[in-house]
């Protein structure tokens, strides 16, 4: 089907690739043209040097597939498009946007008559090769119009519409993002025990990986890419103690605070993540002061 | 090889099975002669009516590997197996032993020439199928000559030899079991936040699972039980909210507290399970009666 | 000085009693006259009938205590009130509101030259006795204008002016309450420790927290109704397991997670009272399903 | 009435001092002299050079108390005063003794008829000024003997017997230990939270201590010592982020575990000083490495 990618960072342009390699016709967009260039010469389909040239090239109904970094440049282009698609056209946005964001955003899409998705991907750098699963929203017409190229671009049985309220592939795509924050923080506390028990001098923590996933019943991709990353510097000498967060586990938090619905383990990944960013934390630093008032219990000081 | 197993519970018996099927020469005993028999009938192999029986009929140097629940009965097997078996011989525990009893029993089995191994076991009732994930500690010389009968019970890849400290295989099983608690609980607090949304009306849980499980980075093998367990009763409306646990979760969080290791989403996926059980958790009534002290909020009354 | 006090409820009604007691010029307003009269007779001051008669009783500079529940009344009195209010004037939130709403309340009175200042205020049912503290943001000017009948409704020392930012002083409120309900779970999980001890018959928990409170490093307020709660019913038998929040609990989460602070402990706190509130917990559930699917563990099932 | 003081550390000291300013006739010993001098210089008793020497000047029954730091040397004293005690006398551990080894001493004691009590002392630096809050576990009668002296080193109403079952005095302050480890933490996260926010620049903590602790729920002695360590610094900047533990937070986790209690916000508070210790974090590499593995983010490298 014809399809146009806009945005051509990690995700969209392999999304993209993935797309042309299975013969659909792809209308690439990127703000710096080189990257529109290097796809269009490395994979195929039409470059387009604006969001003008991308809409005149498609054939109606348009769908036009957003893949940008999640915030105020979704909206930009959604308004954007809104001015330049017409009735019947489908926008979807592939982006890593807060599901709250969505109704809004199909709101004003239904008003000029568009259909908008709102599609969750995940992937990261391994979709290319294996395909991103994908979590769909939004109506099911404009969903089942796109499913040709949804089915291209995720690996098999790997997509699923989430349902017509605006939000619902955003919603399920951020819960999966924080289910992972604590899984990973799950091996991560595992293998620390490892690392300071009296066995570790004889284990290694790559075969270990590799054994687990072999039968045991943590195996997991996660894992696997743990092995990977112990192979690659055993001791993980070379990393700083330093973790990101990308927003989804935010917000999964907060819609359990929303929804008063328990969940510990996801907030506790996300904490965790916090203080490793907490140089010299002020909680603690309060908690030394505190035993030293009342114990009288030494503070190391600060050299 | 030659091998006995003792104790033909879900696991010991399976693991016998597939020993059988796979032309090694097992000698097979249970505290309950029906058990034996059934096996020798369904799979072959010696049906030995008395640990003297085992002792006799194996060739020396013999492998005994114990299959017992954890606690007093291992320690009971080890001393009558000791009063039997000659220098030389091999004693393995293959039950969820905590870590912390092997060393005494090494010793004990040192003492009389005898070599002890300790084996982690992790694969529950789809061990027979997939082979079972083994973790062996104790001495190098010892494992090889048990090699062949392991790399038959376990899938292809899917044993290590954790060092010859006594204990560090149950150590490193125990450690794979306190990383399953936080798994298991970080995908239940992730359903659970959809199954409190707005959202849930239109999502099919198991689908969820499968679509997860093509492509997303939390694919894991817990996760394709969680859809098999949706599928058998897509609201688990049958269950009680009440989760046990089997004891190395404790030990994963002592020794996280033993070795001054951070481990919160290992010990807050277990405190749940304890919360699991905990009806009309006292904690709760006393914050609502301090709730209702100094605020004068209202309290619900037991009806 | 000079005073109107709009909302009385148990907050309300009593820090206009406090005011009144002391020699200060009430005017009291409630939606329900009932309450304005029941004031007026048991403690003084002026019953106003209407938020008009508030305005034209009081002389310039009026200042205006709205002690409200949280949420949209709020915004509808401040509104209301502008309309009325004259250049000069200052308009007080005492009630729950959260923090982020004082700027644009702030902002719409400054239009019209009415000082708008946000108060915490705590102290539940025995603040008439012993004061309620107070936590005051907003313009400076407008503060010390109103200090007179903040000092009297406060106890000794028991007030302090947190800044010109608007919303300061609902901020540090809101951080008060989460140190509040983890401090709370402190206790709470302290003494179900005792419960669930050998060592219970024999304790008297009521006793305790009156040790505990003389010497103790663990003393505090929350400790003495603690103790006051088991004196009234030492087993708690009467209450439900099920605690409330109020919402300040959450903010606090949120705030926590948009500034990436770690707080584990008050997260965990409030995910607590959630989870008291989520019978038959879906989560788990989840977790007694996968372990009858990995390890053929049995599950309990409703009856 | 008379007693022996056996370690004239920061607390036997005080305690001595306090039982010497009160009337009661002590024998004070420590193992190095200086100290038993010092103090008999300054606050009067008998000071003994030998264990021998202390039993010999204390007429029967005796009252030996011992307050020795935790571990092999309260056994070692224990076994020592036990071949020098005769039948009815009294012997006292108010070390921060695991109530575990309670039984197995009180059952020593009672083969020679001496009477074993196990005292929980809290006070810390203030216990002098302020009394020290006692926990008292044992013979029913062998406490009754010593209470004049208990009533003496406490302060009003601030000490409790919990019952004849050794170890139950130990186990009370080790519970009030965990909680007192929980509200520490639950203060530094709240201040955290205000250090973080946008109104940190116009707050004084020192004085926001002040004035919860006028009339604020969460008014405690913990708050009032915080507010003393801002003052003498008000941003804690000589002081490191390094948070020790002395063993009954521990304790308590692990009696949490071992009865299946939940008990998160100690558990948590617990994992968070480890945490503070756990300098480059193992954990926190594993989750910077597996971030790069799935989603090629980049991970900051040691410097």
């Amino acid at each position: 089907m014809q399809i146009a990618m806009i945005g051509l960072g990690r995700m969209g342009r392999n999304m993209a690739a993935r797309l042309l390699r299975n013969g659909h016709d792809v209308v690439a967009y990127n703000r710096t043209f080189e990257k529109t260039e290097a796809l269009a010469i490395e994979e195929g389909g039409f470059a387009a040097r604006s969001l003008e040239e991308v809409v005149e090239h498609l054939k109606p109904p348009r769908t036009v597939w957003l893949m940008l970094p999640a915030g105020g440049v979704v909206d930009q282009h959604v308004d954007q498009f809104l001015g330049l698609l017409q009735e019947g056209d489908i926008l979807v946005d592939g982006g890593n946007s807060n599901f709250h964001d969505d109704k809004p955003r199909h709101d004003k899409a239904a008003e000029k008559g568009v259909h908008y998705l709102d599609a969750g991907v995940s992937g990261g750098v391994w979709g290319l090769e294996e395909g991103f699963c994908m979590m769909l929203g939004g109506p099911r017409k404009a969903f089942e119009h796109v499913e040709p190229a949804i089915k291209t671009m995720a690996p098999d049985k790997g997509y699923y519409y989430c349902g017509a309220k605006p939000g619902s592939g955003h919603f399920v795509k951020m819960v999966h993002n924080g289910i992972e924050y604590a899984i990973m923080q799950a091996y991560a506390e595992g293998f620390n025990i490892l690392e300071k028990s009296d066995f570790r001098e004889e284990l290694d923590y790559a075969e270990i990986c590799e054994m687990w996933n072999h039968g045991s019943v943590i195996r997991s991709w996660l894992l696997e890419l743990t092995g990977r990353a112990f192979k690659e510097d055993p001791g993980l000498k070379d990393i700083a103690a330093w973790v990101d967060d990308s927003g989804e586990g935010r917000w999964t938090v907060q819609q359990a605070v929303d929804t008063a619905t328990p969940a510990p383990v996801i907030a506790l990944a996300l904490m965790e993540r916090f203080r490793s960013r907490d140089e010299s934390s002020f909680a603690d630093r309060i908690l030394a002061a505190q035993r030293n008032q009342f114990g009288g219990h030494a503070m190391k000081h600060k050299d």
